[in-house]
């Protein structure tokens, strides 16, 4: 593996294009923060395959032409090499680029829209980074959130957006209880997937296969974490009430899934005080996904991954050292 | 009483137990500013007298629990002693655990939510401490409201948590004047006192008059800039026109009374500019209260002390010199 | 003219009374980034103008009640005497000023708000201006946005102050595709100067032409800026199928005036890629108009200049080298 690795990164640095491409891949990794461009080709493979299967081919397409915008963006504003080789220029683009098409009507307008907002959440990322570099935090994905949701927003005051899959803005009525019905072990097991996939705005169970194996080509802890926080997810979900149909399509499993691989695997180093500490936020995680999907309900947008920005941003703030 | 104080503090010194008492109840202290373990066990008293008054020992048991549960947190974090010793890992967590069960039915979770509660507000205590340290302003109560917010937010999502007394979340609706009746004196002295006791979540006459001794033990100033914060409160929201039954129940004076001891006597040196400074605070802190209960009535939650925090920040920040 | 403005400052060093004045007409200028006493006195001209024509002279004796009260604030804080000569503490006041009489009924509590939303206004910039030192970015109209939004809020929960030109809170309706009808010449004309004027929250052809020679006698690039923003507004918003009427009426195109104006002609030096860049947030704010439009539908609130603030903060905080 690390000897084909060192073949690309050499064709990387030979050719522009393959260096591009290069980026593009590592952008797409970098959404469940994987510098490797193998994750990203899996990653990319996942959610084709998720879109076809669903028959929003869009999904996918939008991903991509996000990324490419996004990317070729962020060379024409001459962002640091090290951050655009790495892909961080990417992620946001990529997310974006898939929410977009999920949420809204395929018209020619959505297209205008995916290129800006791939290039856009470039500027928004550049931003933030700014911002938050004075605590030396990462912005993780709040560049994709921001932006999508602004875009999203929008939809309502102009006709030629059509947001015609967005939640319906409302007022806030409490969970019925009988929706919170005893989970089949085969809902477990289906949520347990889906909670990963929809990391990338998808229920659909082999592509959590291959975004596992994603993961673990580049960082066996990362796959594990993931793992991990699927199943906190589901159990905390599960023992709160949450209603059943939100658990087994992973809405409320993919915070917890990148919050576990973001405390555990990425920005501390793995102890056993790092191992409870991440269980902790992964639980809050859930319960701020529920608040987020009440939150956002007077504005008929989803919730897209702020839980998981904002449970990350409390518990690495504290700058904590677990030695 | 300072030899008294020396004899606590020598116990405290020589016993983790004792030790970890006054942390409690400095914690405790510290929802007024108080660093003096003799005003949180009156602030403690009062609370459980009012709690027990009203038929909810549970709101009394809450703040217990979780500020156990939150300085428990605080030292398994290891978070820096002098903070610790002070009490000021204390406060958000009392604070929470007096919310949750004033808000939200007495089941097998809200015992849950009281402890995750407790534990959080350490979490978010540090991580507001080090974002605000930038501008050398203090987090106030930030932390309790915040995570009070999210966890109130989230009982909408899950059977298993009941935000049973919750206000109904719903359209803005501007106030009938007609419920601004003229206040009767005997009201007016009420909402003296009850605008005290709400810093706290209480309406409860006694409670009020303990709050202050405990405020006057520790601090003459800070007793008397919360009278005086009562009083402006009082007046501004009577002059202004607002509901006679939130004036007489201290629901609009609780955060001028904190806004007046923060910016009165905790934060600037008292002197004839900096009580005009104060008084435009407080007065503003009774507007915002208005405009927080309007804001989040789409959302159905209180609006807790997010006025006087708002309002404190934009007074402290501008880090003036009054001398 | 740059003899009688060397007479004129000459005047003001002299004078305390001219001084006043001075800073006054110099904080009018400013809410369109210009440190010019002339600019200023024709936009003061403009709004009362506009104000007279539309039988709402309050507007234009508010904005002036309100920057005199935040000068005189500012001057009692003893801010730093180089921004107070810039007008750097009178243009949130001015527009706050203008704000509160256009949104609410004229009763006496209304002049009582002004006066205290000129003060407060002050605070708030020196608050904010404290943040954004931090990464050196301009706080631009935030402490208006604020104060206005908190102020106008807190009408619903006070008889005395009412907001009878508020847009009624609601629950979010997506555009009807009706209202985007085909725009005919002269309404595109009339949105041209009406998206300009509207800067000062007014509809009114004559005033806009008064605002760009205002612009101009300081500044040439930032009235082409003004007029580029107004344009590339215009047709962003109608290429996207916005509501003809806001169109007209110039709600949808004073962000981008006010965006274009600081990213084209004050913060960055104009080139082809600033130029491109400019072009790139102006078509941003136009979007973000729509969101925050929809955004704020709950709360029954006017936008402000809020989408102006969010998208020029985005594309300032890279802090972006395009040499």
């Amino acid at each position: 593996m690390s000897k084909a690795l060192a073949w690309w990164e050499g064709l990387s640095a030979a050719s522009t294009a393959v260096r591009f491409v290069d980026r593009v891949l590592r952008g797409i990794g970098q959404v469940m923060f994987q510098d490797h461009p193998l994750s990203g080709l899996l990653f990319f493979i996942a959610i084709g395959w998720g879109s076809w299967a669903g028959g929003v081919p869009q999904v996918a397409i939008g991903g991509l032409v996000a990324v490419v915008a996004g990317t070729l963006t962020a060379q024409w504003l001459r962002v640091d090499a090290a951050g655009l080789n790495a892909g961080l220029y990417g992620f946001n683009a990529y997310l974006t680029g898939i929410a977009l098409p999920t949420f809204m009507a395929s018209t020619p307008q959505l297209w205008v829209y995916v290129v800006l907002g791939g290039a856009l959440s470039v500027v928004v990322m550049l931003a933030l980074v700014n911002v938050f570099k004075t605590w030396g935090v990462s912005v993780l994905t709040a560049p994709f959130v921001l932006i999508t949701w602004l875009l999203l927003l929008g939809t309502n005051a102009f006709a030629g957006l059509e947001g015609s899959a967005l939640p319906p803005a409302g007022v806030i009525v409490p969970i019925d209880p009988a929706a919170a019905d005893p989970l089949r072990p085969v809902d477990f097991l289906q949520g347990l997937l889906t909670s990963i996939s929809q990391v990338f705005l998808k229920g659909h169970g082999p592509a959590a296969l291959l975004l596992l194996a994603g993961l673990a080509v580049s960082s066996l802890p990362a796959a594990l974490f993931a793992l991990l926080g699927a199943v906190v997810g589901l159990i905390t979900a599960h023992a709160l009430g949450a209603e059943s149909q939100l658990i087994s399509a992973g809405l409320l499993g993919f915070n917890p899934v990148l919050t576990a691989i973001a405390l555990g695997a990425v920005f501390y180093r793995p102890s056993f005080r790092v191992v409870v500490y991440t269980l902790l936020a992964t639980v809050l995680s859930v319960i701020v996904q529920g608040a987020m999907i009440t939150a956002m309900t007077p504005f008929g947008i989803p919730t897209l991954t702020a839980s998981f920005v904002l449970v990350t941003w409390l518990f690495l703030l504290p700058a904590l050292k677990f030695e």
